[in-house]
């Protein structure tokens, strides 16, 4: 069975959308990421850090699912990472309210004794020097390198992001931010320049828009599955990464054509997390209500041209 | 042999994008239309109105693809509708610089004899009352009238407008009509409320992020094939309407399944026409670069995936 390291944090969110408001809840990059790759068959740890205050019920959601937690280290006496954000009201876009890094400012990662040798490493959105250290922790080179990122990292640590996209295979970022990195509009320009920083393989988010893979001259497109109601988009992105690098590691095999499946399914599960407050949705999700979705893709982007 | 009726403006446009500046050049929906709809095998006719000042050689351009064109009144001493926009950097917006109606004012829509039978209608955007009143002159209800508009109609001819739309069977509109049109921020419940309008069929068209159809409870979505570069959008929705409307004329029967081909169809050409300012692309447009990038349509959007 594959192994899937998955780097990220663990976290509160508190969160305002134009349905309601929460208090804090279980939020976190490596949270959504985990519960998204539990979908397939791997084995699974999550590196991460929390304080004192991480309750164990959120400890047991992703315990359950048998994500290997003796990478995450709690402090002792310290607090865990909180984000508080509201969303506008066609929730696109949203305020940051509160950051409070905590425990995360002085994170100091450590793979667990057994995932060193991980087939695939997820390394979610954290400054580039944790998602290094992780790198540098690993036994071989793993099979596959998937970096997720943003545009605060771009912006405050763009040498060392540099550095560390210098050692992946894959990139996930979304269509702004591609923008901001290569300073190119055309998303084609900008996967192809992004190429040559390292990256084979590019995927670009475009949120409500679908995503991208981009792959030498090959491209690929996802939609995102048109919903009645999005409720809250946190933990989308991560959602996706998750169910790309979970299929991926449980598939084995990377080529172009196993990551377009690996789009698909990482599309087809952050089409469940925005229907309800953070991870809500994704605890409870059942097998078949995500393969009935899975042909509701099919039926949403397949069809059968003859030339005429 | 399956005939298109189409009836919308031709005009002249003079149009500036980051790329470049033009003067006035051979524009108008009925002309964009009846460029890609000629791609398929059909008959086809242009109802319509310019003045003297159209030159005989844009005439040619449409007369050369076998459009009949005994419907465009030539008004002695009349001009010819002129619009004059310019795109900002992102091509994504625009301002309108000059719209001198001139002949269109008054026009007065006279289906030609041979086409009163016509198996589709394409209603170009323009005022709804004419086209109601090619609706009106139809011998028999044709097997499928698919209508275009903008929020133009929405916000001066509202009454107007309903009444043609409850005459229909598809709307094409984009995504920001579609919200104002019904109020709903969702696609997926504006093209619900729409159906509840008259149309049993809703295309909502996203520009650079695609096209949906709506049917009932079944969603198909094509994206928009990812270029280096978008040169000039002018015209790329009349053009997806005539590949829509050009493809559903040839292959005559009407289904939720042949209307998938045609909205691939129609975001095909449409990927064309913005490579060149205005019609430029279409004009010389061949056979064969339009089924290579079918097959593009194919690699971007189809997978394979076998249920886990």
């Amino acid at each position: 069975m594959g192994k899937l390291l998955i780097v990220g944090s663990m976290a509160f969110d508190a969160i305002e959308t134009p349905f309601g408001k929460t208090g804090k809840i279980l939020g976190g990059a490596a949270t959504f990421i985990g519960l998204a790759a539990t979908q397939f068959k791997l084995r699974s740890a999550i590196v991460s850090v929390v304080g004192e205050d991480f309750p164990k019920a959120y400890m047991d959601i992703l315990k359950d699912r048998d994500i290997d937690l003796s990478g995450v280290e709690v402090v002792k006496g310290g607090k865990t990472f909180f984000w508080q954000g509201k969303y506008h009201n066609d929730l696109n876009s949203r305020d940051t309210l509160a950051t409070e890094l905590n425990t995360l400012a002085d994170f100091n990662p450590i793979v667990p004794d057994g995932f060193a040798d991980a087939d695939v490493v997820m390394l979610g959105n954290l400054h580039p020097n944790i998602q290094m250290s992780v790198i540098n922790q690993m036994e071989e080179r793993p099979k596959l390198i998937i970096l997720d990122t943003m545009n605060f990292w771009m912006n405050h640590t763009w040498d060392e992001l540099m550095d560390v996209i210098g050692k992946i295979d894959v990139i996930t970022i979304n269509d702004e931010e591609a923008r901001q990195m290569t300073k190119e509009y055309s998303l084609v320009k900008a996967a192809a320049k992004i190429q040559e920083m390292g990256p084979k393989y590019v995927v670009i988010k475009k949120g409500e828009h679908g995503a991208l893979l981009f792959h030498e001259n090959n491209i690929f497109f996802a939609p995102a599955l048109p919903l009645e109601e999005v409720f809250d988009p946190t933990g989308a992105g991560d959602t996706f990464a998750g169910g790309f690098a979970g299929y991926l590691t449980m598939a084995g095999n990377i080529s172009f054509e196993s990551m377009k499946n690996a789009i698909i399914h990482g599309s087809n599960l952050a089409s469940f997390c925005v229907e309800r407050f953070g991870t809500e949705r994704m605890v409870e999700l059942k097998k078949h209500e995500v393969e009935a979705r899975l042909m509701q893709f099919k039926e949403l982007t397949q069809f059968n041209i003859e030339l005429t």
